[in-house]
């Protein structure tokens, strides 16, 4: 990502939502998951109410805490966000409901906020109620443990099946002075997202208005959470939000200063998506699928979401298999148009197919192609002028396992 | 299948595409498959030219037969089917729609017809241009090979990575005069089709109109092949081919006649579709996807259609897991509209969920009633009264291996 960065002037730095000044974040243990010594609450604090801004799961099924955030979240405005993991309190009704709204009576009382001001997140097994006991005895642990270097215990504290934590910083430059956008994330399964994908938090300094926050996070999210896919599933939970604190005059629509700042919430999503595919469940590889020569947005959408979401794909990519044959068919059932007489296809920098023909490769070459952690497959279907990027992940047995095996 | 089908006056009876009067089969070794001992190409006559309908793939990249035969049966006739395993005559160009002709025209010389009343099948790896001298050197033996008894060898020589041969045949009585349906098909990865799936031959001694029995055939492929899913994927290859060699007064559309042919025809169909999804990649089970309560049969396909085709569905019935969870999330994000507090789910007959909200269940029962070899997933989704059923398998390491490794 550094590379890809600095071209465009994003300079990474540590410290994830806490990259960010005056934001505090803190990851503690409430008792929620069984391993001790793990960490499953997480707090994050602006200090203040500042500008918010959400998107939410499209999943008919969705779990409380997202019915929840949509009211909070309604006046453009929130102060902290407290998330769960091990229990993702969806399929659980009145209670559920409750739940998720004495958890923010909670950290309210504590920060000394209104309860509207608080986000509340969980992640983890459905259908199960959440141990209130366990969660609210650890909000005052999560307050008083908030500190200026707690984003990584934070992005820890999120981790449901992930294997590792996800959490990326950037500062960018504009108009003399120098913003810095923060985030964190997490998600290996149960992945396809409508909009913003499994939970993700953003902090800023960047004074962004409360409805321009919200078409900037929306923006991001569709060229990043929204072009990953592990296994085709949306979650119940999914949720990405955005909390800005920043102070001077505040970027509104259709201003340069909101365009530099939606290409740098761009960036960074896209760094935490990248990270997200890279460990989906079982995965070995971070596989980007790219489609140009699209006749539309929306073909070239289609045709890269059937390729990702292929298992014969995946599982190709798994065996270091250069079969552009099924890149082809999954192309050709996508419902993208074209002519297979105009399709290219290239594996791995390799050309496979030009003109709807395969052309003679070295094996070998394509086979080493492969080793690399990041591969890519790229389409051009030969058709019109639009492109798009998606990222997935090759489908292993540890997927297999993992989920074959999940609840038991 | 036997106890639905006498409840319907269907009779299951021996000998497949050759159980109807009148046809004859052949299987024969061409050497296009590696493997010596086994049988490669499929030779089907129907001794006369007869009524013939055909419905194909509706992927983009449809391989060079699947053009031939939309040719071919253009008139609604035909004498003969060819079918060769191991090479897809897929992405093969001008070359492989001229090898496809040239095989129609050698098996009309042998027979002494037209080649456009031969249709021709090819199923195996994609890309790959077929040997010929192989190929037209089986045809002589497949022409010498043929008789009443070849319809099991014509289905063992289609098959690619199916473990075990798919054929039936049902009788079913009409106006006092009992008729034969006889089917064999092939498939077992790459299946998600549009309208048929892979290859299936079907034969009867009904009298059916042209034009009657293309509509019978798509109305019965639509129920049964196409409501099959093993991995989303649909193949370049995909064909359905009916023959009707019967005398007498012709079925027209709109006749009871013609909608008892529909219904046996759509039995026959369903009963190989079913033994399509048992024998998926790497498949333990065959899994029933009974959706009720839709608001209309288009919600029904989708919500069935994405359960079915859920990698965490798949697999948590591979695990034995009565994980409601993944399914009410696949419901949820399938696009079908309905409000999850309406929502009843059961899994091998165990109510899970009822009105949006589990249900205890006993776990040990759970786990025992995905011991048998076919299992339902139902949901009611209460907004409606549509409903509809989609057969698919489970998600096992062996659907990995087969896949990650098979080119190489």
């Amino acid at each position: 990502m550094q590379g890809t960065a600095s071209d465009q002037g994003y300079q990474e730095v540590p410290g994830g939502i806490c990259a960010v000044p005056g934001f505090k974040a803190a990851g503690v243990y409430a008792g929620l998951r069984k391993r001790p010594g793990s960490v499953d609450v997480a707090l994050v604090d602006a200090g203040e109410v500042v500008t918010a801004a959400g998107v939410f799961t499209q999943n008919i099924f969705c779990a409380a805490p997202v019915t929840v955030d949509r009211e909070h979240i309604a006046d453009g405005h929130a102060r902290a966000i407290i998330v769960n993991s091990a229990i993702a309190n969806a399929a659980t009704g009145e209670p559920g409901l409750a739940n998720a709204r004495k958890t923010a009576q909670a950290v309210a009382a504590g920060l000394g906020c209104e309860p509207a001001d608080v986000l509340v997140c969980s992640t983890g097994v459905i259908g199960v109620q959440l141990d209130m006991d366990k969660l609210l005895g650890a909000v005052p642990d999560a307050i008083e443990a908030l500190s200026e270097e707690g984003g990584a215990a934070a992005a820890r504290a999120i981790m449901t099946t992930d294997t590792v934590s996800k959490e990326c910083a950037f500062t960018y430059g504009f108009g003399g002075r120098t913003y810095t956008i923060g985030g964190m994330c997490k998600g290996s399964g149960m992945i396809m997202p409508d909009m913003a994908t499994m939970i993700a938090v953003l902090t800023t300094d960047a004074p962004v208005a409360p409805k321009a926050a919200y078409v900037a996070l929306k923006r991001a999210a569709d060229i990043s959470f929204n072009k990953v896919t592990v296994d085709s599933d949306t979650s119940t939970n999914d949720t990405c939000l955005l909390l800005s604190k920043g102070t001077g005059e505040q970027f509104d629509e259709g201003s340069e200063a909101f365009e530099a700042f939606c290409a740098a919430l761009g960036h960074v999503c896209e760094c935490l998506a990248r990270m997200i595919a890279a460990d989906g469940e079982g995965a070995t590889k971070l596989v980007t699928v790219t489609v140009t020569g699209a006749a539309s947005d929306e073909d070239a959408d289609l045709c890269a979401r059937a390729i990702a979401n292929s298992p014969l794909v995946k599982c190709a990519v798994a065996g270091h298999d250069a079969n552009w044959g099924r890149i082809a068919g999954a192309a050709g059932r996508s419902g993208a148009t074209f002519r297979q007489e105009d399709v290219d296809i290239d594996i791995v920098g390799i050309p496979v197919m030009r003109k709807g023909l395969p052309v003679p490769f070295d094996e070998d070459a394509a086979r080493a192609g492969f080793e690399p952690a990041e591969v890519e497959l790229a389409i051009d279907l030969g058709a019109g002028e639009c492109s798009t990027r998606m990222w997935t992940c090759d489908f292993t047995h540890g997927y297999i396992s993992i989920n074959a095996d999940y609840r038991s």
